[in-house]
């Protein structure tokens, strides 16, 4: 089992315009915001900025898991219907399990704000031992997906023989079934 | 990009009794007449009828995409899970990506009506720069599909860079992010 | 068509421990449990314990499709995200086409009572003439989700040209869209 000082985060922003610097990377910083908040045990960020291109995106996620050995990966970016957006299809492409409710949960959820939640195409799969969770580009939505899914992330990091992820309760209630 | 004087959309009803004159076609004009009233921006429909018949769906949704190069594609029938219907088996054949959210909101919706919503499959998906998405056979299911959905197509044909439809805010009120 | 004397059902426990001896089959026997009381139509039970291995659950749901020609078939166990959980990759192999309404609706409803709902990766799925349906291994879990789809059940089985499940309204009401 890995160690609790050893837990590390892989956040991944998939944008083309970002990664050509025409445009400050808001997706990233926003989600390891959220993280510094919500997480009370040590863990250490893994950041990549990439373009929306399905082999630099592949093995970027890859590399996060395999070397890296992140116990959880998010990406924001690359999760609509355009022709560039290929986010979940690399995704699911290198998980071998899906878990759709993650998905179905944070579509609700941004359900309730506007109706083009149904547009998005998010979705999470574990590949071996990581949990990789597609988030929208928008910095806005990211707070609202990670509000909508993170209490059940730790225990699926123990499912997965993880490090144990401690949560601020003021933040985000990490459930544990007894 | 498309002009919005071009936009078409393909209206397909997937029935075996229909398509051999046993019975009269319901769902595609239910459809029409939502559009009808929903649209405000100039369009034209492509109807097809078609047999519960893999190779010749498969054909008709193909056509309609890449030949009649609609930016919409509507079916209605076939979504059930008795041995004939095939339709969200043949769309998601001929789709590049596939949008979740849709079918997720379409049963959400139903099921309010009826505990058999559960048995549907119809999805929703694109190919190249179209947009298919499956309602149920019964007629009266398709109005309720399309108010579930539809606010979300409009942004969605946008990020497809098709034409620019405009609605009728008193039948629905198309959503684009500003 | 089948006679509704023959209906015979399927109950698949999928869990490692169980099957080698050391822990007792609860699952099954609940999902039995349940079946007696909401069932009022005449019907076999054809349990099965197997170990969380791909090639033996395989086989025995083709068995109990193919073979036994259950008209529906229920199994518990082995939905989470774990490496050893296999019991929906299993399911969805054997199957022609995949209800996502069951699992999503099955989540749906956990949700209200854990967030790790979303974890499960539990799904139904048609093969042939059969209706297969994941639950989670917790037997507590067990009537929440068969509480959540069975309504639907008996209208999927007729579409199937299954035998006429028949129910105690008191338990769950049978809805066949008139």
């Amino acid at each position: 089992m890995m160690n609790a000082q050893q837990a590390k985060i892989g956040i991944v922003t998939v944008s083309d315009r970002a990664s050509r610097g025409e445009y400050q990377d808001l997706g990233g910083p926003a989600i390891r915001e959220w993280l510094d908040k919500a997480l009370t045990s040590p863990w250490t960020a893994v950041p990549r900025l990439v373009a929306d291109e399905k082999p630099v995106l592949e093995q970027t996620l890859i590399e996060l898991c395999d070397q890296e050995q992140c116990c959880l990966v998010i990406t924001t970016g690359g999760t609509g219907p355009a022709k560039r957006d290929i986010t979940p299809d690399v995704t699911a492409q290198v998980c071998d399990k899906i878990l759709d409710g993650f998905g179905e949960q944070m579509r609700a959820v941004s359900l309730k704000f506007v109706p083009t939640a149904i547009l998005s195409r998010q979705l999470a799969g574990i590949r071996d031992r990581t949990l990789l969770i597609n988030l929208p580009g928008k910095p806005a939505a990211i707070a609202d997906c990670l509000n909508a899914v993170f209490a059940a992330v730790p225990c699926c990091i123990d499912l997965l023989e993880g490090p144990r992820l401690e949560t601020d309760p003021a933040v985000i209630k990490a459930f544990r079934p007894g």
